[in-house]
């Protein structure tokens, strides 16, 4: 990793194509990133066909060719393994290669990652191309470190070829051991669904309403993600036997339906995310509604991405108009807009960013998803963006390495996740409160981490955290309920909201009073409970001095044991019944919310518990500005990013460096439109 | 029926499904049950793998050990045929057994009636499972009857699989005898469709637009449901083998694409009605438009329940809130919205009402169907809703086997049904029609039923009725002509309104001067007709004093014969045509109406011919409440149903007898929200 | 042709279809049209089956009695063949010949049009049919034409049957003969789409997000077009060997997907257009939004019929409620508006008018699609209009042969059009624009025609064109190039809008600076561009001292050589850029507008290029009425059409005869809603 993410400087890079443009170009283009400040590459991902342009025959010379022009002119490579496109050649004589619809329908060439995972034929041809680029091209010495296919997961995450059903199998046989534990694990004695024979089992297929069993698809979403982890796997073993010392192994994410922590354990060296904000502009995407965060929400992602790996790459940073030429019409950033979103990555722990692309394709899909420069390559407005970023970046070099910090941690875990992506009870609540504590946090300058937790968790990764919210624990398992509970005796403040513990790991309902397994920790029973009924108008809890709207659900709460009802329901035929309790376990305390949170109780929660704005005496700024801070030893650097076309008024309430500039700054500052700023405190 | 439709007392029952959970809890379940006054189960329609859990392979200990149970423990049984759910085994080995949608694609395991009804193969399987259910079970004490299957043709009542099409084919060689009259019933000289061998002609399948002939399509939809009554008959002929005497046999509804009234004719005792009347509001159903009647709309369907049984039992009756975990968000039910359905269903006829379910199912799609007690199966509100309508029904008795009472009635077939179904034309007017006739008449306090005809009816059946409307007669026969006609000159006023009489019985239209065979009894031409145009404004009709809205078409009348003009259009070039013609026809009178119906023209039609409001001297009742009577011999038995979340101000403007209290009650009171009041007059 | 478009006199017609009725109403039918001054019936072509009734017996008795009655009779009869519907027995005994959907779904019988062009068994029984109707039939002397199949491309104009496949791989080879030449046409070398053998190649199936490499789209579109025509030829061919002399070859159009220029070029005597203005009245379709031009958007289509033939027929025109059962839900035309719409296609060049239908069909998907008379075939309102409108048509014989007359010109080629389709970049702006100019050229009452090029055009067919407007040339060539500068050298103005220049023939981008081929012309630069952004507001462009909006993109453009920045824009980053630059060139002047056209800004450059309302000194008009002038010789015959339900106060400012009355006619008048004024001037 010693030449990208060395904790010593920012490196610029940038996505090339040698395939897309006539050789003659090749040094041109080089030479012309070199002076702009970008000193990385990354290319081959797309260039099966260039090394192994029939079945069996391999030839290596288009990239040697490459290769050696880049280490003539001191070009650093990131060179990618080419399984996400499989030639026309492959697919033609092995259809089965090819991922399905539901409805067996094939996904046919011309896309990009239409392969599925479990086929054999394609994990035998992947291994053979991936060791033929491996030990071909892993010794070069312009070379520095390696991507995994490409987007792991994106375009489709769900598969269901005939390789598919039988993987999953064999997935479930290691799984169960017996159709005796898979029918329990899976209800099946709901609607006669028992099965006696594993050949019976399928991947979902086609059925009445798409209503396969829920547990099944829980297991499926699990299986789909051991499938990926696998591939990348596979890869990432073939690669190690030849990569050269200190290079990396990366893939570029985040997609969805996969174990991304588990995938970067097993496989990879950190990881590396895809930020494209410019989507919240897509003419047909583009939303003004209240409380929308449009590209600020990419902060999100960029915190899911430091969930994995605290320091990582932007593998491809928006640089340009994003669009296809069947969907997406995306204006071009305006000036200083490529700047706050490099910004917004680097706050976040980004030390590489890598702009896609260099020159904008002339052909495909892809003709408008414009890179720095324009289909003539002129010089443009874009690429001196590019060189003034290069030059900011110089200044910051202190930073690098440093960490983003938080004291509010949101809980999250696969499984959750998963779930609440099948059962629209779960989703409706988990949606509504992710959204509502991400922009409670943003608007009030709160930064906080996602914390990803599974059975084998330890508490003490929770305990730098003041507060942890878990906003929809449905599935809870004992191993869980004991890292909250340590984390709570502790000293730590956990917050719980609705509908939680009600289910079990394979997502059936626990027979339990519930909050299942968190009834004791939270010291809550829940008698009854409800949707907010569509004509109720706006429900009210009352917490001390304050009143907020419910939203969503209302679990009925009555504290039991230690517990204390902290705040009620004020209206309709819950007016009375608990709607938060307390419980005080050891030093900590654990509180359990009846419904989902919105920005007004999520605030209201913050405010509380005391965790609201904790740079309020470094700086005052307004809401639409998002702050954050990266720590490296005793050292605090500040960012100050503004995502709106007006600008920003702010008091810098300490001396500090302003390191685009190297001036000392403090007091009352205007921050232009889209304009960012970068603090030594 | 002795045991739950006897004419002398009302009883509850409840679905329990056995194979859901530990035996131990069987005991502790059935005893509860007897204790909160449900004294009937309906077990065992999802349960085929039970007793054949691999083909050919049968065992029957499981229900025998549940029937000892209840047997011992003095509980009764309505037992299931279990075809709705075919095992796993037999799908997969059996693929044909399957329905398919349009294209060939086959619906999979996993769900519930998978099955197409014209499978040989499924049509044997199923033969012998009901034989070994009713040869085994049978004789039971316990038992009291049988539920058929569980609600056939629900989930999805068209079917495209082979066995479907080579079904069809008998079903039209029955039909038409020869190719020669097929082509002319269904119009083929149309687009080059004539069929020159009967191999060619399949069920619907994929083609532009999806327009498949319309009088084929008619056909097939006559077809479906003769393939499901079939189906139905063939299980009831095998239960009637093996039925204890006094016990009946039923099966739960009502679905589309199924004359229900011939299936209760030849297979049933009676049909029951599973009732969900909180569908009105899931999160994504719910609306609050003018004129929507939400939750009270269940009072439509209960009415087409009454025109098959007038005493009826409710198989499945709301009990908590409704949800699957892929859609169905619903509110759990309010304080006293239980008790209001369950009243809603006996006020209009139902003397058995059975709670959809004991415990709420913890795993599968219907995880989120409530039944009357929660996952943990805690004592909770609803439970105590149950002991509570228990009780009222205690003081109910007398009421038992009483008859809903109706002067006004609205004529339907199902050939009409199913043209409106697949003709937008036909389908935008009575669509309109039928929802503002049922608004207009609940509002104004005006009961009616529904009553359907066929071509074999008998005009005695509608003369108990003082007016009845035939909203859209748009398929119109001299036999069913003859009918009206009787009705009309023995007295009765019949009122048709716009579209009527201009197809035939395959649905193709007449080329007869309009309304057709309906001229003559209406004394009605129709010179021009058009849908009024959507930039036409509002198109009003004059009649007599009152001016109102036409609604989405006009026919253009002129009287002929004997004929009146009633009223008259007073908008668009369309002034002056006539909107209404009378026509005395014996000691009756016959009305064409040009237009569809809206609230507001269906209630100036309910005043003009004075049938509006019949229970105006007995009760006050503002729009928000229901009032229905309920009459046996000389007593008659009033139910106010307050729908509403507010209180209503009601008079009883006579003496009587409140049923829950026993106390004679008269003059002002207060109906609380979503409170009933049942009076013996 | 000299039986219908002979130039001095103006026919009337209609559709009938013998097949549909008893041949007892054959000549009661046919004297009727006679007496009400319909001359001419096209029959057959949906009539495969009455003379091939099973496969290779041929019988032809049927329209022989029918052609025997026609002659006796004195009816002409443009006879069709019938191709646009396969026999039952064809398309079942070879499902090869049938259409399929993407997935290789198959489109059966019952509609109409589900063949494929290219499956050589349709070709062949097509061919046999073909020479068996023309051989026997086309002798018959009241034969005065022939329709070739029916409404060629309509229905579904995409095809992906296996034949399909097979002949796309013939077309490619011919066009491009290696694979090295077809991979670099259509930039496989992005996302490794390299095709190494023929046989990978397919018509678009499958695949993500609909994402077919977008050069072979347009290749296949191309295909497609040439598909098509070539099946309409091979039937010409044949017909061509049977024609009497005298007799014409037409077919009916006008759908996508087609070069209907090449095709009635090669295979016709003149095109016929379907036109159905009601379709604007649908109850589902219909829209009030400003701009919304409602039925008068059809002069568009016939602006688009007069490109392909000056004088040209109606095959169908509307003469009742269009419907299907399945969907359409239109009102009967109003009184007048069938003689408006008759009168719209007569302004435009229709010289035949024949209307659809004579009876309205009792059976099949169109029972909806109302003809002159209704299923009665009683005498009504419309068929009065028809003998109204055959009366005026009389008194208007001189005009006949006239031509449409227009100064501006909105200049097309296929390329661009189909590109558009497909590339939704290149359509947003194209849809915007070509519906602005269509308004603001009718609102201001400035004819204007389409002006078709490809890379043969000579520049002579644009001369006398005052004005050309090629609103997005976003595909360009050298050829194109020359034909555009010869015109501007020769004292012509040409206006090219945004987004032009930057594709060549294959739709790939070009790698110069923008516009491409067209900046030297042009005399411009474009050195950035942008999507106006959802969140830009109103962004302005000020032109002298006009000021209006800018519409969906913005090419900031610089002048270069002798260009000259004529309006810059005043709003947003982009304040100041060139938004229009203008380049003289010889005699004339090339414009390049860096935005599309919306109505205002289409207006401001129709005023400033002094083309606006060229008829202002001869008749002042508000802008709810179209005006159209046919000229011929020294005569020009002014046509006003009133769109409106409102009378029209108008001004004649020149002395005229009124055609309809032959009186003479000037000053102020007043049109009545929906009716029509044709003077000769």
């Amino acid at each position: 990793m010693g030449a990208i993410l060395d904790g010593n400087r920012f490196v610029l890079g940038t996505c090339y194509y040698p395939e897309h443009w006539p050789k003659e170009l090749w040094r041109e283009d080089l030479e012309r990133m070199l002076a702009s400040g970008i000193e990385v590459v990354r290319i081959a991902e797309f260039a099966w066909s260039k090394v192994e342009p029939t079945e069996g025959n391999f030839t290596y010379s288009f990239f040697d060719e490459f290769l050696d022009l880049a280490e003539e002119v001191g070009m650093k490579v990131i060179f990618c393994t080419p399984t996400a496109t499989p030639p026309a050649w492959l697919t033609e004589k092995y259809p089965e290669v090819l991922n399905a619809d539901i409805n067996g329908v094939l996904y046919r060439h011309g896309a990009r990652r239409h392969y599925n995972y479990n086929s054999p034929v394609y994990q035998e041809l992947s291994k053979r191309i991936v060791e033929k680029f491996a030990s071909h091209y892993a010794s070069r010495p312009c070379i520095i470190g390696w991507q995994i296919d490409n987007e792991i997961n994106c375009e489709k995450n769900v598969f269901y070829s005939g390789s598919d059903s039988k993987a999953f199998r064999v997935f479930l046989k290691d799984k169960y051991e017996s159709l005796e534990a898979l029918n329990e694990a899976w209800g099946t004695a709901f609607w006669n669904q028992t099965y006696t024979d594993w050949e019976e089992i399928h991947v979902p297929r086609k059925t009445y309403s798409d209503s396969t069993n829920p547990h099944e698809v829980l297991d499926y979403t699990r299986f789909i993600s051991d499938s990926a982890r696998c591939f990348a796997k596979m890869q990432s073993d073939i690669i190690r036997k030849y990569l050269k010392p200190g290079d990396f192994v990366t893939t570029n994410g985040l997609f969805g339906n996969l174990d991304n922590h588990q995938m970067t354990k097993e496989s990879l060296d950190f990881m590396t995310y895809d930020s494209y904000p410019n989507f919240a502009y897509c003419l047909d995407a583009y939303s003004n509604a209240p409380g929308e965060m449009k590209d600020r929400k990419w902060s999100r992602n960029l915190s899911e991405v430091r969930s994995l790996s605290p320091i990582f790459g932007i593998m491809e940073q928006q640089s340009g108009a994003n669009g296809w030429n069947t969907h997406m019409e995306a204006p071009t950033p305006r000036p200083g807009q490529m700047t706050l979103w490099t910004m917004q990555s680097v706050a976040h722990g980004a030390d590489y960013v890598s702009y896609f692309r260099w020159r904008t394709c002339t052909m495909g899909t892809e003709i408008y998803w414009h890179g720095i420069l324009d289909y003539s390559s002129r010089d443009n407005r874009r690429i001196a963006e590019v060189k003034d970023i290069h030059e900011k970046l110089q200044g910051m070099k202190e930073m690098a390495g440093s960490i983003y910090e938080a004291k509010v941690g949101i809980i999250k875990d696969y499984d959750n996740v998963w779930d609440a992506q099948l059962d629209v009870w779960h989703g409706r609540v988990d949606n509504a409160s992710q959204k509502a504590l991400f922009a409670a946090l943003q608007l009030s300058h709160t930064p906080f981490d996602y914390v990803y937790i599974n059975d084998a968790s330890d508490a003490e990764e929770l305990k730098k955290y003041q507060v942890l919210f878990y906003p929809h624990a449905t599935i809870m398992t004992k191993e869980r309920e004991a890292v909250l509970r340590a984390y709570v005796e502790a000293g730590g403040t956990l917050v719980i909201g609705c509908r939680s513990g009600y289910k079990n790991i394979t997502g059936r309902c626990v027979m339990d009073k519930l909050p299942g397994l968190l009834s004791d920790l939270t010291g809550t029973d829940i008698p009854e409970y409800s949707f907010i009924a569509p004509d109720a108008g706006k429900v009210t809890v009352k917490w001390d001095d304050r009143e907020f709207e419910a939203s969503v659900f209302a679990d009925l709460l009555q504290p039991i044991g230690a517990g204390k009802q902290e705040a009620s329901y004020t209206s309709d035929y819950y007016a009375g019944s608990g709607a938060l309790v307390s419980n005080v376990v050891g030093k900590g305390k654990a509180y359990y919310y009846g419904s989902a949170f919105n920005t007004e109780s999520a605030r209201v929660f913050l405010e509380k518990l005391d965790v609201i704005s904790p740079y309020r005496d470094v700086v005052s700024v307004p809401e639409s500005c998002e702050i954050a801070i990266r720590k490296k030893g005793d050292d605090r650097f500040l960012f100050v990013l503004n995502y709106d076309k007006n600008p920003a008024q702010i008091e810098l309430l300490r001396k500090g460096t302003d390191l685009y500039t190297g001036k000392e700054v403090s007091g009352q500052m205007e921050i232009k439109g889209y304009q960012t700023l970068v603090v030594k405190l």
